[in-house]
C-alpha cells in the first residue's frame, strides 16, 4: 500500500547511455536515502525485469509498465515524437506526471527528445511562453542554479524575468534559502552595444521590489565558479556554451594534474601521502555529484540525467527529483509568477503551439 | 643605432593595475628573450623615468616619450577618448603603430578605452566591419585561438566568417601551422532554432575551399579546453563569457586543491613531495603564460594585456606582440581576406565611422 507521505517518480529505465542496468542501480542507492520514494518504472518488459528481480529492496517500492519503444540516444526530437508519443518509455514517464501518478520524472535520454515531449505533453505554464533547463553548478561557496543551459537559443526580457523566477524558485526548494540572490549573465564593458533585453531584464528586476528573490545586477562568467549569486540567468546559447566550457576545463584541469602526478617517483610518493585529498579533490570536481537538469516552466517537473551518467550520477538525479517534488517546486514557482505579474507587466499571451515546430510536423 | 632587422614595440607603460614598475619590468624580461627588440614607451616622466633608470638594458633599447595623460584604468571608452586623444600614453602607443615607427602596440589599459582609441586610431581594415579580440587559450594539446572575446556583442555570418580568416592567420603567425583548423562555436541540439547567422557562416566555409584555414565544422564549450581545432570562433558575447567561465573554473579548481592540500598532515606531507609537479600544474593553470589578447581587424596590430598582470603576464602579452610583428600578421590576413572575398562574397562596404558610438560624442 502507498502511504500518503510518499513521493512518487516516474523513471524512464532506458534512457541514457548505460541502460536499464544503471538506471535501476542508481534507483537503488537513491531509495536508501530517501526511503519513503515510491518508483514507476517505464522501459522494456526483456531488458528491465531482469535487473529488477536482482533488487528486491527496489522491485518492492517500484511498479513496473512495459513499453514497447525506447527513445535512442540520437534521435531528432521530431522523430522521437514521431515514432515515441504515447508508446514509449520516455513519454510514459512524463505522462505519469500529467496524470498525477508521479510528482516528477526522471530520464538520462537526450535532451532534445525529452525537453520536446515534456513539451507536448505538459505543456508550457499559463503567462511562460519558453521552458528552460537549469543547472546546479558546483561553486566556491557551494551550489548555484544556472538557467538556461541549452533549452532554447536567445532570450527577450520577460523571459529573462521569467527564468529569474523559476531559478529562484529552484534555489529555494533546493537551498531552502528565503529569498535566493539572482544575478544576469553579462559581459563587463559598460559602453559596448546590444544585449538590450539583459539591460532591460536587469532595470525592471531592480525597479520591482519582488518577494521571491534578491536582484543583484549583472555577474559575468567569473562569477560563476565563485558563486556570488544563488541563480545565474542567461539565454540558452550563452549558458550551454558557459556550461560545457566549464566542465571542459574542469576535465583540462584533472588530465594535467594526472599528468603531473605521475610524472616523477617524488611526485607518485606524494600523490600516495595525499592520497584522501585528492579522494576529496576529485569529489569536489565530481559532474555525478551535481546531476540533473531541471526543466522549469512546464505543468510538471522533469528532470534530466546526464545520458552518461553512471548509478552514482543517476542516483544525484533522483536525489534533485525528489527534493523539488518534496518542497513543492511547482507550487512556488506559481505562486512567484503571480507576484513577478502584478508587480512588472501583463504577460505576453502566446498560443503555447505556435512555437513548436518539432511537434507540427507529427500531427 | 637601430639595426634594420630589429622589431620596435610601443609600450604604454601607464597602462594595468600596477603602473611603470612592472610594465618595465616585462619589458625588461622580454628583451631577454628577443634581444633584437626596441621599445618606445609612452608615460608620465615623473614615474616612467626613475624606474627606467634603474633598468641600463632595458634603457639602452628604448626611446621614452612623455606624454601628460594617463588613461584610468575605469575611465569609460568615451570618456577616455575626450580626455586621452592624441595626448595620453596609451593613444601615443597606438598612433606609433599607425605612422610606422612601431611593429606593433602593447598595453595593459583597460579594454574598452584601448579599443575605443585604437579603432579611432588606426580604424577597421577595408572590407572588415567590426574589429574582434583574439585569445590565445591554453589547451590539453597545447593552445588555440578564441575570438571574439569581447570586443562586440553580436556576429553576422559574413564577420563571423571575417573571424575565422583572421584568427587562422593569427595562429599561423603563432603556431606556425600551414592551414590552422578552425571551429564555430555552438550548441549540440540540431533542431534548436536560432543562431542562423552561426549556420550559414558554417555552410559557407564548408562549401569555400580556403588557402588559409581548414574549417572542421561546429565545436561545443568543452571542445575549447580539448583543443579540438586551433581557432574557435563566436561572437563577442559567447566569447567573453566562455573565456571568464574558464579563468574562474581554473581558479575554483585552485582553491580547491589549496584546501584539499592542507587540510590533513598527510596531505601536507604529500604536497612536500610532490611540490614540483605542483609547481608544474600551477604553470600549466597560469594565466601569466597565456597573457595577451589580440586586436584584429584594425589597420595595425594592438595587444591588450591583462590589467592585473604582474612582470612575467607582462612579457608574454609582449611575446605575443613579438611573435605578430616578426611574423607579418597584418599582411597574412590582408591576403587571406583577399582570399576570403574572391571566394565567398562581395564585402559589405561600410562607412567605417558610422558604428562608433564612442567616438560621436567627441566630436
Amino acid at each position: 500500500m502507498e502511504s500518503k507521505t510518499s513521493i512518487t517518480i516516474a523513471l524512464d529505465a532506458m534512457g541514457g547511455d548505460h541502460g536499464p542496468q544503471v538506471v535501476l542501480s542508481g534507483a537503488q542507492i537513491a531509495l536508501e536515502r530517501h526511503p519513503d520514494v515510491r518508483f514507476l518504472l517505464f522501459g522494456q518488459e526483456a531488458s528491465v525485469l531482469p535487473v529488477l528481480e536482482q533488487m528486491p529492496k527496489l522491485k518492492a517500492r517500484s511498479v513496473f509498465r512495459h513499453c514497447e519503444i525506447s527513445i535512442r540516444m540520437d534521435d531528432k526530437p521530431s522523430q522521437a515524437l514521431r515514432q515515441g508519443r504515447y508508446k514509449s518509455s520516455m513519454w510514459q514517464a512524463i505522462e505519469a506526471v500529467k496524470t498525477g501518478e508521479a510528482a516528477v520524472a526522471v530520464s538520462a535520454g537526450n535532451t532534445g527528445a525529452l525537453m520536446a515531449m515534456a513539451k507536448f505533453c505538459l505543456r508550457t505554464m499559463a503567462n511562460i511562453e519558453r521552458p528552460a533547463i537549469a543547472a546546479i553548478w558546483p561553486t566556491e561557496r557551494g551550489e548555484s542554479v544556472v538557467l538556461d543551459v541549452g533549452a532554447t537559443i536567445g532570450a527577450d526580457s520577460q523571459q529573462l524575468i521569467d527564468f529569474s523566477v523559476m531559478g529562484a524558485a529552484m534555489a529555494r526548494a533546493l537551498f531552502h534559502i528565503e529569498r535566493p540572490t539572482v544575478g544576469l549573465l553579462n559581459i563587463g564593458t559598460e559602453e559596448v552595444k546590444g544585449q538590450d533585453d539583459v539591460k532591460e531584464a536587469g532595470r525592471l528586476l531592480k525597479e520591482t521590489e519582488l518577494a521571491g528573490l534578491e536582484y543583484r545586477g549583472f555577474v559575468e562568467g567569473n562569477d560563476l565558479g565563485k558563486g556570488t549569486v544563488d541563480v545565474v540567468v542567461t539565454e540558452g546559447f550563452t549558458g550551454n556554451i558557459a556550461l560545457k566550457t566549464a566542465e571542459g576545463t574542469a576535465r583540462q584541469i584533472a588530465s594535467y594534474l594526472r599528468a603531473a602526478m605521475t610524472r616523477t617517483w617524488m611526485a607518485k610518493l606524494g600523490y600516495f601521502f595525499a592520497k584522501s585529498a585528492f579522494d576529496r579533490l576529485r569529489d569536489k570536481m565530481d559532474p555525478r555529484k551535481v546531476n540533473g537538469g531541471v526543466f522549469l516552466g512546464l505543468n510538471g517537473v522533469v528532470i534530466k540525467s546526464h545520458g552518461s551518467s553512471d548509478a552514482e550520477g543517476t542516483a544525484a538525479a533522483i536525489d534533485v527529483a525528489y527534493a523539488m517534488a518534496a518542497n513543492g517546486l511547482l507550487a512556488k514557482i506559481e505562486a512567484d509568477l503571480g507576484d513577478v505579474y502584478a508587480h512588472i507587466s501583463s504577460p505576453v499571451v502566446v498560443e503555447p503551439v505556435v512555437d513548436e515546430p518539432d511537434v507540427e510536423d507529427v500531427r
